[in-house]
């Protein structure tokens, strides 16, 4: 099978929305009067990102949700995508299915795939993904890093370390029972991007980002564009832990200080990570209901710089220890 | 040195057009009203598109030459880009020439980096461009490759064959004099994408298409795209070749069967290809006076299917060897 046979068999398909689709030199998208494109691009490589055995259907799905989460972050309603895609060889038995599940996703929020490029080389996977975010009065809707005031509320949406613990288990540093594994590698290899939350935030939140290295890495990159600080309760924050993580599935395995550390640095959850001033506390239960998405305060907003850890009684609770910091893919 | 230091010095700039540029977790875009969004995607992977060895300054605007050579077939006027970027190691001796590179070309379209991704792996650059193409009462101005009618004159930009010629040097199938490989090679790492003459032919040209993978590959994709086929005059053809391709230059060692496979299939020569009506041929010329790019026409589109070479007596001049046909990546 040659390379356009390949584009012709796994990734061609009418286009609905986009004025040209795969198959020209460049694809055409004409924008809502009165919108703003948003554009984000990811790159996952096999090895750094993704075991070489996993299943393919499950890689075409992770491969476009983490560009949809990024969506979901800035407020954005998925329009389109391209696909550039590296591969040894072209094999149909993995073509196939890894094309499955990328629609699969792509079809659920109705994006669609206008164009990109395929070549042979070591597996690499660039999805760039493109939203629709409304602008109102000259004003844009999207959210941004660089929103959060002092005394915002911090919030994150469903749970957070699941994918850590699967990743741990995967590389044989936890033993874990077959059906707990099961679930966690769900949300590795699986994850949900919060389209539907981001979309009903848009007049709600302050600020947002979507958590992808790890949430303390992540609020840092929040209260660097918005230049405050955070002061997080750990006790708060523990009720994120995803439930594969709790003592009771893991006979016990995952001490309290590692569940901390899945859920404070964990990454890889695509969980929205957001600011919210207190008098929106309804509109943000508002939005969770909306989009049938658990968000859980963990935390607020200071004019002082730098992040705080508290436990209920307002004491300093742990030090942030430096493994806590954020994923760097050249550390 | 890591991720968000390797972004923050190599690719993080002050916006001029976007709404929103690196940083957050998607960039911003407002096409300007009456306005359709180009959109292109190129890889390019170690070993497959470039040599390991390659000097990094010219591959930082080779990257971006074959993305803008997309959006020039398109007719479309270059916007932004987003750049993926897999490397085994933050080499600053490395990403210091190609970031120079990759923005010397971009400062000369205009187009702003906004966006993208940096991941440790095998070397893989992965763009994303984006062009504006005008809506004029509804229609738009983007040259596609389905638009070529029977009648119609084929012409094709500048020269052809240096990139392949320099490719074969490189590989040690051919020896030049060391001033002769100089210019070829200049093509070949360092293509300059005919925007100006995209733009140019926005309202002249019935079909277009960039010449990456050989002249009648390339050609062959317009022909299907419009439904009809095309008599290419070989004499006329061969004035395409580049000069550094002429037996005085090359010794005499160019045979000229070898040049007309340069020139019919060589590849990686980023010029146009396009088809216009006889009643265009004083606003082709006009079209290639204001973009300062010389064009030559080959041949004619026929109502007949298939490809045919004559010479300038109308005789059936060549069989076409099949190792004339498309550059395949998996092939």
């Amino acid at each position: 099978m040659g390379e356009f046979d390949l584009i012709a068999r796994y990734f061609t398909r009418p286009t609905a929305r986009a004025a040209l689709g795969v198959g020209d030199d460049c694809a055409l998208l004409q924008p809502a009067p009165g919108t703003q494109l948003a554009i984000s691009s990811d790159m996952l490589v096999e090895g750094r990102h993704f075991f070489p055995d996993v299943d393919p259907f499950t890689l075409g799905h992770k491969a476009l949700a983490v560009n949809l989460s990024d969506l979901a972050a800035c407020g954005a309603t998925p329009l389109a995508f391209t696909l550039a895609l590296a591969l040894p060889e072209a094999d149909e038995a993995w073509l196939a299915p890894f094309s499955r599940g990328l629609f699969a996703l792509a079809d659920a929020h109705g994006c669609e795939l206008v164009g990109g490029d395929t070549t042979q080389g070591p597996r690499n996977i660039c999805i760039t993904v493109f939203g629709e975010v409304p602008v109102i009065n000259g004003k844009s809707q999207a959210l941004l890093r660089s929103g959060a005031k002092a005394d915002d509320d911090v919030y994150v949406s469903g749970t957070l370390g699941d994918a850590r613990l699967a990743l741990d288990a995967l590389r044989g540093t936890v033993k874990l029972p077959a059906e707990v594994l099961a679930q966690a590698r769900c949300r590795l290899e699986q994850p949900i991007p919060r389209v539907a939350l981001g979309q009903a935030l848009r007049s709600v939140a302050s600020a947002a980002i979507d958590v992808s290295d790890g949430l303390l890495g992540d609020l840092q990159h929040i209260l660097q564009a918005s230049g405050v600080g955070a002061t997080i309760n750990t006790s708060n924050a523990i009720n994120l832990i995803a439930a594969c993580t709790r003592p009771d599935w893991t006979n016990g395995i995952i001490s309290f200080e590692k569940q901390l550390e899945y859920v404070m640095a964990g990454g890889d959850d695509y969980e929205l990570l957001f600011t919210a001033p207190a008098s929106a506390r309804e509109a943000v239960q508002a939005a969770s209901r909306q989009a049938h998405t658990t968000v859980t305060r963990i935390g607020r907003i200071d004019h002082e710089p730098g992040m705080r850890l508290i436990d209920d009684h307002g004491n300093r609770a742990h030090a942030l220890p430096s493994r806590f910091s954020s994923f760097d893919h050249f550390a």
